[in-house]
């Protein structure tokens, strides 16, 4: 995968609005999402961003053909999921890039009839881009791993095998749902360090995670590897994820096995994924620091040093009740997925090292994203040192951890100099009252 | 659910060896297994099991018209995979288990037609018995969990939060593989106690688990808890599992996210399940030693104390490829599930006391089953003392841990006075060599 026509930043789209240099989805970006019109009686389908619009893929493929590969691909994106193109791979996910970009450039001859095939983002719902088979959550911050390792390991942060281990752990799928979706408040088992039994309650220490999620396109057979530089042929995108955990239920529950209740209430994803041919232009050279050990050779390559990290911008936006009612929200925090300790390169080099078989539709969360200054934290329980040392927000309003009626809202963006920044639209979800106990 | 005319032991089968007092398939079982003639092209369908044979019920439901709901269930049992039948609830699964039972009765009118649908089990092949979303990892054997705490953490065998929290974690659901799938053993990280870095390289400690597992029936809304005592609901039926285990990839790289590459490279289900209704006379009082922290309500009920537990012996067998060519089997150990510090129906109220979703086809693990007695453990790493002191074998050969070529066959028998001895059938698995590092 190299950068091509498709990546040009004087490349115009005949949707005006997507050549203001400001939205998301200009014609560089064209990432990918299950959509319908909202509360209408009709499948979801494929659809892809351009600007403020949908390029609906089911219409698209029934009014026109595009070239062989293009057509096979357009026809698997539009079903209900995206599963099926994830598995048909880069070649494909480039041939319909190709088609989509050329079809949608200022000039077209295409243009009269893929105008019939737009339908506003504001009057369409979203789900799930793909039946999610297995979601694994990694831990690759070090700055994260670090401020957390303060707050539950005072002698021991950063445990020993950090350095070496892309330390991952498996999530739950059934409760991933889309931006939008509420989250109850999860009542669970607590215990405070100084009761001398646990009791049921609603969680009091409800935080986010910031995080990117990506999609496995192509898979591997149980027993076999993934080999590091192969990882852009078996990812199909990128998007954002927002793990809510509860820090009270975690702190009781997590030894020895990991965490558990505190997790699988409710992981929200944003609904459009950026797929890894457009990232291409914001990868980077990645390098450990010289004091620290270096990575085990399936973890390494010559390549992945000059191209492994990916430079992402990552925001967290916070709004309270009162805030709703003014339309306000406040900027929490600012982040880098460059600042990542280990790269998605060897996330899935790590993963299938063993023999386990990813496949198509498979979710690999990043973990949380924090930057190496606290205040680029990407959770409550960093920015405020567990609740501790509350934000304190505009409207004079304070929060240590969320409160029920608050919305967190997370956005990515990519940047650089010679190209179009793209984004990756948002992620967001609204805290609802815990179930009584 | 409760006793009823299914369970009669009197009740004869006119498959005759059905009633041979021996089979782990008698009349009053009836379990449930996803299967086709071994190498033929034709569909994998849904079988039940009577003696040695399989009731193939996509011919049934071709041939013979059951009565509206029994039909309509074995119509969804049909299926490529359980999952339907399972989302239909107790009273689909009693409905068609009585019509089988009736239909299968010495004297039953159906005989004639019913013997055309019978193939030997002998000729066919089995794949997982339902699409399986989530598979959840108990930890509920507290002997298990003592034995293992003394070999990692020495100075704290047993966590604080043991006693209240029926601990578990996430597993991978793509690697679940039905009974007879060989198991390559996994490469990972390794780092001994005394060694300085980590290196790659096969595991030198490959375990098996003894564990039961669970398939959900019916699920739960995210948002909503399952009550302790609709657990019955909810579950459809229990297999025997092997969670094949890495422990010394374990060992390096499960703090503090729990198990990952240690156990996700393969986990083994016995193809036939036995429905909760089948296990009905099995179930037991449970109480929790008066010198023990007694459960928080959500765990605990009347109902439960007087049917939580179950009654259902448990063996593992070893057979090295020494061993193969004489065709002998090494009895390793004997436990019982009634045993467990934590019951099926705290594991579903666990689950879903946060709002957690279970869905039709999740798995849910007993976690390795151990008894009070060190003879009784369910893994190697309990028996052998984390390999220092191998087991006997009786052709002079020794294990520590499993060696390529070694074999796990795991069984699992319910008894009771009164009652029908019925069986799980075996779940096995064969260890492979490891791919080249």
């Amino acid at each position: 995968m190299t950068l091509n026509e498709t990546h040009d930043l004087s490349l115009k789209s005949w949707v005006e609005s997507a050549n203001d240099g400001v939205t998301d989805f200009p014609i560089q970006n064209l990432p990918f999402a299950i959509f319908r019109r909202r509360g209408a009686f009709e499948d979801f389908r494929g659809g892809v961003a351009i600007s403020n619009q949908v390029l609906d893929l089911s219409l698209l493929v029934q009014q026109v053909a595009l070239s062989g590969m293009a057509h096979a691909a357009a026809h698997a994106a539009s079903q209900s999921s995206l599963n099926e193109f994830m598995r048909m791979g880069d070649q494909a996910w480039s041939a319909l890039r190709l088609a989509l970009s050329r079809g949608l450039r200022v000039g077209a001859s295409e243009e009269v009839i893929w105008q019939k095939c737009l339908i506003p983002q504001s009057e369409v719902e979203y789900a799930l881009p793909a039946w999610i088979g297995d979601y694994t959550d990694f831990y690759t911050s070090i700055h994260h791993a670090t401020n957390v390792g303060k707050l539950f390991r005072p002698d021991q942060p950063l445990m020993p095998n950090y350095q070496w281990v892309p330390i991952g752990y498996h999530g739950r799928s059934s409760s991933i749902v889309v931006s939008g979706h509420d989250i109850v408040r999860p009542r669970s088992q607590l215990k405070a360090p100084n009761d001398t039994t646990p009791k049921l309650g609603p969680s009091q220490k409800l935080d986010y995670e910031l995080e990117l999620g990506a999609y496995i396109g192509v898979g591997n057979e149980l027993g076999e590897s993934v080999a590091i530089d192969d990882w852009t042929q078996h990812v199909f995108g990128l998007c954002v994820l927002n793990d809510w955990s509860a820090r009270d239920v975690q702190a009781w529950e997590y030894q020895p096995l990991g965490p558990f209740l505190s997790k699988n209430f409710a992981t929200s994803v944003s609904p459009w994924i950026v797929t890894i041919e457009a990232l291409q232009p914001y990868m980077q050279d990645w390098q450990r620091p010289s004091d620290h050990p270096q990575p085990l050779d399936y973890l390494d390559s010559e390549r992945h040093r000059a191209t492994g990290a990916l430079n992402i911008d990552l925001d967290v936006w916070l709004q309270t009740k009162l805030m709703r009612e003014q339309n306000q929200w406040h900027h929490v925090s600012h982040g880098n997925y460059a600042d990542a300790y280990w790269t998605l390169a060897q996330m899935v080099a790590h993963h299938t090292i063993n023999g386990c078989n990813l496949q198509a539709g498979d979710l690999l969360g990043t973990g949380t994203q924090s930057g190496p200054e606290l205040v680029q934290a990407g959770a409550l329980i960093e920015l405020t040192t567990n609740g501790q040392q509350p934000l304190q927000l505009p409207n004079g309003e304070t929060r240590g951890f969320l409160c029920d009626g608050d919305s967190v809202k997370m956005t990515a963006t990519c940047v650089r100099e010679g190209f179009a920044r793209i984004g990756f639209g948002e992620v967001v979800g609204t805290i609802l009252p815990a179930l009584v106990c």
